[in-house]
């Protein structure tokens, strides 16, 4: 009995995700499945590989995390599955896998027997991707499912840089609560005071947790998935003014100290 | 192990799909629950019959799909099991299974026995429904849940029609995306240049799968139920302006050449 | 095989709740997961243990129930586990599971054993929450877990009163029909007319189901927990006017007949 993660685009409301997890369990039955998330922003390929990189790891090995958010449906955009880790991987070579690039070890799906002909050629989700998921949960190898991939397709992503005076780095996922969620690794920042700017937004507070916070008082935190992570306390940090995915975020180091001198 | 799916406008804020699911797992064990949808619009049928009716195929069978919308609750309305080639159901006798009518092979379920005695008539899901399919989950047959049932309320629903210079049909469904889905068969429209029209909207593309398109451009594809649908690249086609479900689609066939002879 | 039924406000979009299904599903392997809810409203604990205690009577006996609304995450607050009737409870002490006090045994979780160390310490869900989860399904008892604790945070709630005249209580839910549920016992209310008023609000109708009314039409009926509910047919009654959660809810009974007598 194996486990199969879902991350897709396509709502709670339609009929989609019932008909690939119809497909999983009708071709490999006993299945676990679980769902990651289906509320992806139709298309949002970013988003997309951030909860799926995040969620990946609480997993027991051998799972098969089956990711479609795939706007090039029916064209000749490639299927790849393969290996993170002890991971395994299905999704569509356009990037969504970026976040575990390059250390996934993929092939491109050559294996049309394993296709199902349904009709159209706009639900590969379930004619294609599930059924080549479900293959792995049966204990196929990836390898079995076609050639090594060697350029997979890779969204470029900012890459955070630091300096003896300051981290600098990007707004990369904003949750439910309005934490915006920064690609800047947690152990970067010591215990040195430091001014976090994100547009006109300054921070100055350090917080380990949110109840350490005043109600309504904003900070910089160690986030969950081992980057810092912006926050105020009872309410959204973000969306708001420039708290955005993409924005730019830069901790000046001790700066806090210099100006408290004069 | 049989897989039951479940269907319900109960959303999923609420304690109403968890008590639904937990009556199953209490009177079938080990069963696995899948969800289709919880996001039906209160009392909407046509859109229910429609995501049962889409995403049942996909299972394997002896698969039990429980439905669930049921505005006259705790009224004489019956509640019908039954049949679907190699599928199980159990529903409202309201409408809901109109698109697997005449197909289906159903009895009105008259098992009071099988009824639990929860507070108050206005959750049957949890009270009746449920008991009804865990007995289908345990290998009870349909058969032996009540009697032939000849009349089950039925939805009239619009036919789409043909001739030889155009297809007539309706818009059954929107998705997420805001695809259109119509009830017009895909082998109906042959090779030949077309013009569709819903209201005010003219489409005279055609293409296969989304990407074949330019971003915002908009076209008739053959969609992943069987029947056209009418989609916009990168951008959601409906509900805008004439979209709507039950709005008249017509295809005028060929009219697009005779217009390029003028 | 045990069930385990998740309750949080991490909403669906994120990658939290797949985060502690993985997190369950590697500590105890062939547990079978059911969410209740994952759309309380951040740091909603009232709401919250109104839904887990509906929706807990449904499942069978030893099932789990893991309830993470916790905006005290990564403080002192404390971790609790132990047993309501047949069931087995996880949550924050904070007073999530007010509505299952005094009668759930209760123990302060000290196991830092069988925590997980994960970047930070906002996703408590996952890294301590979850091994506690997962060694009840184990079969580990509550009482190896820790201490027992004799002054969980109990949230006050307002307590229905009944006199010769009148019923006197709390709307404590509203559920996605529009439905407002109060905390009056439905078997407080005899056959006696009465009307029941809420802010401005007056209803004289009584219905054991909603199909009895007339479309359009409010009255008061038994609810599916066995206290009163307040609904209208077709149509959200709340929130609207004065129909909101903790508002006063007072029928007066046989008021009715007075006035109809002068």
């Amino acid at each position: 009995m194996r486990i199969c993660t879902l991350l897709t685009d396509f709502g709670l409301a339609d009929y989609y995700v019932g008909a690939v997890k119809g497909a999983l369990l009708r071709l490999a039955p006993r299945s676990t499945l679980v769902d990651l998330t289906h509320e992806i922003p139709p298309g949002d390929l970013r988003r997309a590989g951030f909860v799926l990189a995040a969620a990946l790891p609480s997993f027991p090995a051998a799972t098969v995390h089956l990711a479609v958010v795939d706007p090039g449906v029916g064209s000749a955009r490639r299927i790849v599955a393969g290996r993170f880790r002890e991971h395994l991987l299905v999704a569509p070579d356009n990037g969504l896998l970026s976040p575990l690039l390059p250390e996934a070890r993929l092939v491109e799906v050559i294996r049309p027997d394993l296709f199902e002909r349904g009709p159209g050629e706009t639900f590969h989700g379930r004619d294609r991707f599930a059924p080549v998921a479900a293959a792995l949960l049966r204990g196929t190898e990836p390898e079995e499912l076609g050639r090594p991939l060697r350029d997979p397709v890779h969204l470029p992503v900012p890459v955070p840089t630091r300096s003896a005076t300051s981290l600098a780095g990007t707004i990369v996922h904003i949750d439910r609560f309005g934490n915006a969620i920064t690609d800047i690794p947690t152990d970067w920042l010591g215990a040195s005071r430091f001014i976090a700017r994100v547009g006109t937004l300054e921070l100055r507070a350090r917080a380990s947790h949110y109840a350490e916070l005043e109600s309504g008082e904003a900070a910089v935190l160690p986030g969950s998935t081992g980057t810092l992570e912006l926050a105020r306390r009872d309410a959204p940090l973000a969306p708001t003014g420039d708290l955005r995915v993409g924005a730019a975020v830069v901790l000046e180091i001790g700066e806090d100290d210099r100006e408290a001198i004069d």
